[in-house]
């Protein structure tokens, strides 16, 4: 572990601004603030867990004067390397920003600081009537400040959309170390740039988020969920473009492959098809029951004609939450197949869900990997999941030749190399081949102009010059 | 009228670009340029007419060189002088770029150029039974190029959002004359700066947008609409309060006061309630005829509780349309009551909508002038819409003196001083009340880098220092 290479002036400063106990340094904790959701480690200087906007605005302003990184943190969830120290430096944990501030119940908005845990906000929000609609898979641990940062998107993305559809207003702390406000509680606005959509996704590269507003909805109170068991692959991704062009949208379409199937089915016994090579899991809402019913129909007919071998509906609470429940235990059963799990984010158009998928399975056979693929079909967006033990150099050298093939496939097919984890610093080196350079160059000039110094998080996103 | 100011080598230089005949230099064609929907004459030195990409790229090259001013402009329908030659210079008329480039139905991606009128881009979805949602007032006349410059709104945003919730992607030509593209044709992406966003609403000061990709989503075949009269306006918007927080979503909700009906009516022979304060228009749609059976019943039984005089609901098509019809005539109605119509364009939380439309009456007495007000009621967006004669220093006085009053009570009451017609020129100065300086300083420093010399748009969203 290479040692902590803040000065001494520097650590007592930013003592003097969140307090003795709010500055880790000992390795352990150093250590602990390494990671987050993927593998590499790399290291923070030290660790400042600031109480508010005001100590967040000082500990940048010293951070220009001393030049020293600051890398913003929620509950390091993230699977794309986004907020660990990609080149040292401070790691600003926001855990202790965790207020829910106001909740607006007639203009349905809600503000919370960004160490709010998802989970929490949309529990706050459901007691109202009201709903939250992103649900990045991590809700339970993941923060809403993380959840901007990324843009993270989740089960009903293809419906509702994801977190920056849901965005309204910012406090935000700039690199530089002032605090300004940016979009409006109001359910239209054009005034001025579009900042705040600028901030989302910008993975903590353009600023510091202290305060978010996010718009709620009328929770829709029907629902029905449908499972669609497929013996091809293809048959399950031509089924997922007839329900989208059924003429009404699913709030959630969900595929998993063969492999993946078995390992939920091992590890959990829920009675899945372990024989087929596809299922979809499929949900319909809205507001009236006999709305939704007549839309789960039309959903039904288009199932009907394509070449599912067995349909099922799930017609009470019990039946559904068995269904989903095989959804959520994806990613803890691959986990448990090996030592390495590593979890992969591209997303195509719904039209080149099957070449993509038979791709990567492709892929898997020619690099002799193992790669189980799930995702939100709905959304064209997957996840292929490589099995793999990282003591074995040679075996990760493998799965990283996949994974790089398969980006680019996904470019090729017209898609991205992100759907909703991020750049981050483990794919700084493709996302140059998904947008061209002149792209790239408008994106380092925001970043130039905004963070003249190169303070907050660098080394993510694009590779610094 | 002011002389023409470019040198003689400059207009060659763009005649060799664009072509003799696309270089418009006549006082006629200056004077034709010199307006958008509202009344500052602005009279531009040139208008050109580029036939693509490259040409727009080598205009604004050519700029950069010899320093002149390019506003890019579609139709010219805008409210607040965003597409008008605030400092001289070139307009640059995107109107030959006029063809719909791809519609993919099955990924629901709609490409246009930015000339595309809006109502033939929906007219083209329609037939494929696919909704392009925005709905701007002038979709007849008005580009889609000048839509997501402004990041128009319209009657459905309540439920469906504005221009800038179904943006995809973008081909652009930066202020230096590079050719790049932003965002992606998937449902989700989060690879990189949303520059898209960005541009999104920048009123052409960030780049000249060049393709267009917009989703779009299954029609919703199913409506019920209604109309409900009010005694009182606060009676009115109380009901818009019950109605948002029923538990579904209308896909439409505007309300009109009492001036407005009347000068309808005088207008139309509609049928509408002179003698009413208020009335509320309202439209629920889905896919489901049961389905919105049931929400209407919902809107109905919120209505039902308020202090509405009178209910009616449109059963037919012929009664649907002509209750439509009135909401669309308000501005011409108003239009034809004086020589000249200032329409504005407030928001605020629709908690507010009540202070917000009596303290625009209020200041209607209070400077002696005459307001009708009428507008998205469900997003809290009211267009007081003052009826005045430009001849008279005295009443223009007196209405810019109100309308700044006003702008500064929607800020007092959490609102935005625009809520879907852009800062342009003609709010540039109510703008740092909303934000405050230091976002605007952060709007200004994306502006320097990406358009060091100035050359896109200047004099608009924000003064130049």
């Amino acid at each position: 572990m290479q040692p902590q290479k803040l000065s001494q002036s520097t650590l007592s400063a930013l003592r003097g601004i969140v307090g003795q106990g709010n500055v880790l340094t000992s390795d352990e904790h150093r250590l602990c603030y390494a990671y987050d959701a993927q593998r590499l480690e790399c290291v923070p200087d030290a660790i400042v867990r600031p109480a508010d906007t005001a100590q967040i605005a000082a500990v940048l302003r010293l951070a220009n004067e001393n030049a020293f990184p600051v890398i913003p943190r929620g509950a390091g969830t993230g699977l794309s390397g986004g907020s660990v120290a990609a080149a040292g430096g401070v790691v600003l944990d926001v855990c202790r920003l965790d207020r829910i501030v106001q909740i607006d119940e007639t203009n349905m908005l809600l503000t919370a600081q960004p160490g709010v845990v998802t989970a929490k906000l949309v529990s706050a929000a459901e007691k109202l009537g009201l709903l939250y609609p992103p649900d990045p898979g991590s809700i339970n641990a993941c923060t809403i400040g993380g959840n901007v940062a990324e843009n993270s998107g989740g089960l009903r993305a293809v419906k509702y959309g994801v977190t920056g559809d849901y965005l309204k207003a910012l406090e935000v702390v700039s690199p530089l170390g002032e605090v300004y406000r940016t979009g409006a509680r109001t359910v239209k606005s054009v005034a001025g740039y579009n900042v705040t959509s600028l901030l989302c996704g910008s993975e903590g590269t353009l600023g510091v988020l202290t305060e978010i507003t996010v718009k709620l909805i009328p929770i829709p109170r029907f629902r029905r969920s449908l499972l669609a068991v497929f013996d091809t692959v293809r048959g399950a991704t031509d089924a997922v473009v007839a329900i989208m062009t059924c003429g009404v949208l699913p709030a959630t379409l969900e595929m998993m492959d063969g492999m993946t199937i078995r390992h939920v089915e091992q590890a959990n016994h829920i009675g899945l098809p372990v024989e087929a090579e596809a299922i979809l899991l499929i949900e319909v809402d809205g507001y009236s029951d006999a709305g939704v019913a007549e839309e789960a129909e039309i959903v039904r007919a288009a199932l009907a004609k394509s070449e599912a071998s067995e349909m099922k509906t799930a017609d009470n609470p019990a039946d559904r939450e068995r269904l989903w429940e095989a959804r959520r235990s994806a990613i803890p059963a691959l986990a448990r197949a090996r030592p390495t799990t590593m979890l992969e984010d591209v997303t195509v158009p719904v039209t080149a869900l099957s070449e993509m998928t038979l791709f990567i399975q492709q892929m898997a056979r020619e690099h002799s990997v193992s790669v189980a693929t799930f995702g939100h079909a709905g959304d064209g967006n997957l996840h292929p999941t490589f099995l793999a033990d990282d003591r074995d150099e040679d075996e990760i050298a493998r799965v990283k030749q996949a994974t790089a093939e398969i980006f680019e496939k996904a470019i090729a097919l017209g898609g991205t190399v992100s759907g909703e984890h991020g750049i981050g610093m483990t794919k700084t080196r493709f996302l140059p081949m998904e947008t061209g350079p002149a792209t790239i160059e408008v994106m380092r000039s925001i970043k130039r102009a905004m963070d003249p110094n190169n303070i907050l998080n660098p080394g993510k996103v694009f590779f610094e010059d």
